[in-house]
């Protein structure tokens, strides 16, 4: 075992541990609470395991996916959460989060810092069929999330339905079933109340 | 889509958002607090793609390993985490924790349902390379955690370096090399007085 190479692993995986303190908007279930980025990214690998069934092509590389998803939110541990609708905080969001990535993935050993540096530009540049599905999961849960609490953070937040519709039509690039749920329930939402 | 199947895979993602609450002994590297289930498996999944390599075994099923490791303590939702070294609470455990995953695996639809079951029998059996280094993971992240954070759970437990070696031997079914690095630092943990 190279213990060099070994201790830069475990100083990113202990670095990593801040995750579990970057918390999000989109509350539990149970509505008790909002989520953390860790939370949020086991939830979505749960999520992509059982609904990859769903996604427009076939034959995706799951580990691909796996490993996309687990990592993808590790970049806010510097640049913090940022609100899906507010697009004011996102101006420069995606410089701060590409030298997260760097600072982060680079404390990895070169080959694996530059492995996942390279998985996170492929979600974020949404081009490969795992990156898109990937995207579809990230929209797919907060949306799950929302709907199931009665819009909770949509109505303290002020969130549309025009919104909502517009941010996440993304979905479809990754799987048409799960953009055709979602819009169904954006519009029970809007007919329940839960959304304007 | 065929609704039905849809439905229950919807379900089966909501009931699971529990393991966010089902809190363990073990702390954050920055010991502020205890860290939940969700979070554990997240971290372990992570843990288990960049320290594969140290498996004694090449040519792991990743895609396996991933799905093991992200389900793996779900059935802590009904049963609880039980401290590892309380043997007490231990008796029974298995049974209890096999009721837990028919009824929770049991709300996905059937091919599902009988997979993941499947597949955290397989990893309670420990008997296949990919069960072993899972396995070997979830006792290498405790042990990480306790000895960064100098051994506070330990101390607050009343765990000892004969308690901790033995409960976790195992670690060398999966990879030899972590459980060499793990004996390090017990051994180390009780030189600096954090294990006695």
């Amino acid at each position: 075992m190279d213990r060099e190479r070994f201790n830069k692993q475990i100083e990113f995986i202990m670095e990593i541990d801040k995750a579990k303190e970057v918390f999000r908007n989109t509350v539990l279930f149970d509505a008790s609470r909002t989520e953390n980025d860790a939370e949020h990214s086991w939830h979505m690998a749960i999520g992509a395991m059982l609904l990859s069934e769903y996604a427009n092509e076939d034959n995706l590389d799951m580990v691909k996916i796996f490993k996309m998803v687990l990592i993808h939110d590790l970049v806010e541990i510097d640049s913090g959460d940022i609100f899906a609708y507010d697009e004011e905080s996102a101006v420069g969001k995606y410089e701060r989060e590409l030298k997260a990535a760097e600072r982060i993935f680079g404390l990895l050993p070169e080959d694996q810092a530059e492995e996942y540096l390279n998985l996170w530009l492929e979600f974020e540049d949404r081009i490969t069929q795992e990156a898109k599905f990937a995207q579809a999961m990230d929209s797919f849960m907060p949306l799950l999330h929302n709907y199931k609490t009665k819009g909770l953070q949509w109505q303290r937040l002020n969130v549309t339905s025009d919104m909502v519709l517009s941010k996440n039509k993304k979905i479809k690039e990754g799987s048409t079933l799960l953009w055709n749920y979602i819009k169904d329930i954006i519009y029970d939402a809007v007919e329940k109340g839960y959304l304007d």
